[in-house]
């Protein structure tokens, strides 16, 4: 049995026991019932998914899997590709969005170069980068599939390694992705998955005008018409119309699942890769947080396949984990109401008339 | 001239130089054009409040206003008037859902009784306590104003007072209140600014049934009718159907505004002051931050009476001020991106083709 069978093996249902424990207790807080309404769904939420009622969340990585996409040579980006290994020494250097925003939930930002197009050279800080190369991106999948079936299990193979690797370290995981193009096969992803009509799927990406995103649609039909993955096999899907960085994530979210740690899941990228996860099993998805609402409008479908309601809202497109990284200061909070507000009885605070 | 028109005098619009470099560098950011979204709508409103391009907002705090209603005696509250009192304990001993929640953002906790029906006795934190009682608790506006319009103003200035006191360690605050039965003078302050039905924007405040519920908007209704507010004339509005704890934080806002400090707006309650504070003075409103959507269902038509979109919708109903500090990691996370994002000439990525 290969890495992957093991690992889905070991994704449990929630703890029952814990998530009714918690119930009890945030029943009995000094406040009105359920008055902090989504953060106490949450705290539940979290109780099940580390079996606990005091759930650790104070260890914090946001993971952003870096790799390279054939079909931007079909135009589907206004960056050239060339700024995804740029962009991988903006991160390691702590200049970027996502740097700036892990600092605010206290997160440590860990690349992982999963198949970029170019040489990645020397690296700042060797702690916080993690090479896992498929090879140097994807093929276009407007002409063919984008990896071979066994790259498709080795990069989400890699990516549950990785999440094996910083269990050691981190019990609360963030999802972030950088790859000019890939909002493509994603787009492509959550049309096969949900069966959606590609134009209902295919967004603006980094912000390419009306004409760029007819070609793009195009690009994403093309994609699905050449390659046919079939929606019943993830794997399929991921090898015919995916990336190396969306399987690595699909991979993350299964392993952290796997060890029963929650996972914060960023915008539309990482949304097609939870998709992948939950194809291959259906269970991970109990350990996914949906962290935002992205802009794409692909995002739509791809949550509402999951029956996930992302907890911000604030019109997001970047993708890195920066939603991810923002909404762990929720999950803080969440865990906080758990632990430290007062009962009406600890509090000797008067409860509602009968 | 008295300290609230001083005040008054004293707030200046947003800097307009401040707000255009704001924009200039977030245009140049490593990242596709606006890619985040509100956060960075909010750096440049931050940027005109405090008329810089570092603004600083890490010296944070929640001022818990606290007060009791004479309406209580007909029943629009589940919970017995004693709460209050018993609740600004739980506050000043740390074990209130504001406490866990502000410990998030890092926030102090600063309780004020504005007029509660109980005596304050010994606290545990002086500095955490500012008594600042006009009286025991408003008359009920159900038969009469809540307080005179000498009290009124006596409110607001001591909630003036307030924000000057803690302008001195503060730079970000956030509003939030504790008054049992205080959503009826609330709906019947923005019934009166709005010219809304009370009976859209009557909720169910602490989770009163059906039969309660129609009592509550009957309620307003009466007090609209016996009291008959000046929609023009903003203290008359507080003094005939408002709060000591809702004008303490019109002053709030009104004192944060005149020292240009940013000041997050909590819920329903805060959203009702703030409708106060923006009628003595509207430019104050520049200076308001909405943290969240309240459940509470007048809160729609105060938010947009001040054509504010809140930051968090989470189906919060607690008040204390849990959403504004929870959206208090929202406005660091805005500065961080505009103080800590690398710009493409700096960490030398390339841009979008042209």
């Amino acid at each position: 049995m290969g890495l992957l069978e093991e690992t889905v093996d070991r994704i449990s249902l929630p703890d029952f026991n814990a998530r009714s424990k918690a119930m009890e207790r945030l029943d009995q807080l000094t406040m009105p019932h359920w008055a902090l309404g989504r953060l106490m769904d949450l705290a539940v939420e979290l109780a099940g998914m580390t079996a606990s009622v005091t759930p650790a969340v104070d260890e914090r990585v946001v993971v952003v899997m870096a790799g390279d996409h054939g079909v931007t040579a079909d135009g589907v980006s206004k960056y050239p590709a060339e700024v995804t290994v740029q962009m991988i020494y903006n991160f390691l250097h702590g200049g970027a969005g996502i740097n700036a925003i892990s600092r605010v939930s206290g997160a440590e930002v860990v690349v992982v170069d999963m198949g970029v197009a170019g040489e990645i050279g020397e690296v700042p800080d060797t702690h916080r980068f993690i090479s896992r190369r498929i090879r140097s991106g994807t093929d276009n999948i407007a002409v063919g599939p984008a990896m071979t079936r066994a790259e498709a299990v080795q990069s989400v193979e890699a990516g549950i390694g990785v999440a094996l690797q910083l269990a050691a370290s981190f019990n609360l995981f963030g999802t972030g992705d950088m790859g000019i193009g890939n909002t493509t096969p994603s787009s492509a992803i959550v049309a096969s998955v949900t069966g959606a009509a590609p134009e209902r799927v295919t967004g603006r990406g980094t912000g390419i005008d009306d004409e760029q995103f007819g070609n793009k649609v195009r690009v994403v039909e093309k994609a699905l018409r050449v390659n046919r993955p079939n929606p019943k096999d993830s794997i399929d899907i991921l090898a015919k119309v995916g990336g190396f960085e969306i399987g690595g994530l699909a991979g993350l979210i299964l392993g952290a699942a796997s060890v029963q740690k929650p996972i914060l899941i960023d915008g539309f990228i990482s949304t097609a890769a939870a998709l992948i996860a939950h194809g291959i099993c259906p269970r991970s998805a109990e350990y996914m947080i949906s962290a935002h609402r992205s802009v794409e409008q692909g995002h739509k479908a791809a949550l509402e396949h999951l029956n996930k309601t992302p907890l911000l809202d604030l019109d997001l497109r970047l993708g890195e984990g920066t939603g991810a990284a923002l909404a762990m200061t929720l999950v803080e909070a969440a865990v906080r109401i758990l632990t430290e507000v007062a009962t009406f009885e600890e509090a000797s605070v008067s409860g509602a008339d009968k």
